[in-house]
């Protein structure tokens, strides 16, 4: 269970996210270390721009996409406004991958989504380095801690175990449908200013076959009410905002060619009403 | 021809262009797939910051630099308006490297300065992702068809062949000489504000012995008529807007210790007029 | 002493640091340009954003982070505003490490910390590219000899000894205590808006025992007096700044949950007065 690269052939993998950016040597760093003890590790960073110490918007990004990383991957994140206080510093096999980072919440949707096998605070300073600074735990901390385990030592070699109930959630605020409405929020505004809603595609099968459906922007007094199942769906010229199932598994508005958060003028957290009428 | 790994020694290359960002986890989700399949890649970013769904800026930053890569490169590109609609998905062996993205003109270049050897349409479902969703093809199409591509399978069981000549080609706006004159444009804007032209330096092989030279800007009446042949050339307060040949082999304007596109107020785009005198 | 990697098992790893950012397609064709040299390579960012031109700024970041590299690792550090002038190209062997890149003040920390085993310049032009441009050595001359050299061959090869003692140095501005009052400045502002400033934490071996410690900005008359130990030690809603001891080796100031740059008003450069009292 601890052993994820049973395969000779499989090469570790450590995955990256961090609230860093890219304009500091921090992340760089990082991946020295990870380097000098696992020379081997394919390195992927999965973004270093999460919005700064915003725990529950860097939860929704690597839950977004960490299922699409190889079988025994080990994530190590941080984004980490308690560095230095007394939150703990944690390890968690859950699924087939593996989670470094603080017991803050960032791992939320992940232990919401997969079997957590075991978990571990990282209390065995023997897998730290020399010397521990009390601002960048990620380099001192997880990083090493992230690659001995790339590197095959077992998970509970880097320190006690942790009963998984025990472990930071955040709220993440999923919303809850009744009858045909659903209050939720903007959860994610991506390069191309698309919204994405906290509405899980799931929770609303009938989108594109139901006979109505809006999105309603209480602020601002504004209803979004045409669907299409692909962008380039419509005519060309056509910028008017659309409902769409987002690659995320979420709902959302886009404007063909165009940037939909600048056109509704919607930030991130905007709260809106989902209404499905079956007439 | 399709093996592009013929020696044990050499390690495969992905080299990754999107429009992306490195906001989302958008790249590293593609990485993570590339890497399950082919564990060994070298996974190269080419850039993310191509301007959003804009094909024509994609293709010359890709243009500009692939013959720098090792031979067998497998290129995915992925600025990609149409996705979902019916632009087709291709993978193309031209001269020694593979591209694979749309066929939406985002390898013109390519096309028009190697040979193509053979191309496809990625029409084999086995090589796509088991769910592909309509908005991004990136990770469930491109990515997957990239990996194994430079894992050793031939382009020919991607799917269906295509007539080279069928493939798309933008006008890449490459200007004519007529006598003294030529009509072109900034093509391209660097980090330091250098502007990059649209001129080859191959149209203008007298650019640094004529006895003059000057780039006119009609919009603004501004004219630049001075020639370095690098940045440090002249004193160094100068602050003074110069010709010079870019290493992109393009005819580029720049500022020593400063910002051309500040200082001269142009944009990506701006037309100009470029005149040399023989007298 | 220039066989870097005695050890089969290691990887070469190259770390490169420019000041081109990722908008391009600079920094991805210095790494086909590498990779094409030596396939396994391990390459990593160091960043890419260092301010254009700004070399004094472009020294600090890599001397922050350059001790977490594997030993064996080589730099090549392209921030180079005299590209094509007469300032030399060098490679030398400092400490465990290797430093590619211009001669003119960038690896000042690295010379001013470690012992300089061996320095050429980069004259054979065996290891250049086969054609060089006069602005973009990164590509042309840096890139080929860091991956030569990662690739095993000595220090030497690459062109003719420089002595030492002419390597090029900047007055990187280290300040002097003088009884209880140091004059220093802001060296660099962190992706936080963490003010970090010039003064190395060995110089105020008393900063958290004292009874007092001042930092003055004299230019807005405002006093920074409280001091932290970790960034979420004092109250959650405390939007005082206060000061720390970085992770990068030096005082710095910061706003919890914050950003003390803006809540200061303070630019990179600003000067700053650190008093610290005995009573």
């Amino acid at each position: 269970m601890s052993q994820p690269f049973s395969s000779p052939k499989t090469r570790p993998v450590v995955a990256i996210m961090t609230d860093f950016g890219l304009g500091e040597s921090d992340v760089g760093v990082m991946k020295g270390v990870i380097t000098g003890i696992v020379p081997d590790a394919q390195i992927i960073d999965i973004t270093h721009d999460v919005a700064p110490q915003n725990v529950p918007s860097g939860a929704w990004i690597l839950a977004y996409g960490y299922r699409y990383y190889p079988k025994g991957t080990v994530f190590v994140c941080v984004v980490d406004p308690g560095v230095g206080s007394s939150r703990a510093a944690i390890a968690v096999h859950a699924g087939d991958w593996y989670f470094v980072g603080p017991d803050n919440g960032l791992f939320s949707y992940i232990f919401a989504e997969q079997t957590i096998h075991e978990a571990v605070t990282l209390s065995n300073t023997a897998y730290h380095l020399p010397q521990v600074s009390s601002t960048f735990h990620g380099r001192d901390i997880f990083a090493p801690a992230a690659a001995h385990l790339a590197g095959g030592i077992s998970l509970h070699e880097l320190g006690a175990p942790v009963d998984p109930h025990a472990l930071q959630r955040i709220n993440a605020g999923l919303p809850v449908r009744q009858g045909t409405h659903i209050d939720a929020h903007i959860l994610h505004i991506d390069n191309f200013g698309n919204l994405i809603t906290s509405i899980p595609l799931t929770m609303v099968p009938d989108l594109f076959n139901s006979p109505q459906v809006r999105v309603i922007f209480p602020a601002t007094d504004t209803v979004v009410d045409r669907r299409r199942r692909f962008f380039a769906d419509g005519p060309d010229g056509d910028r008017q905002p659309f409902i769409y199932g987002d690659s995320s598994g979420y709902v959302g508005i886009a404007v063909r060619n165009g940037n939909a958060a600048r056109t509704l003028g919607v930030d991130l957290g905007t709260a809106i009403t989902f209404v499905i009428s079956d007439k």
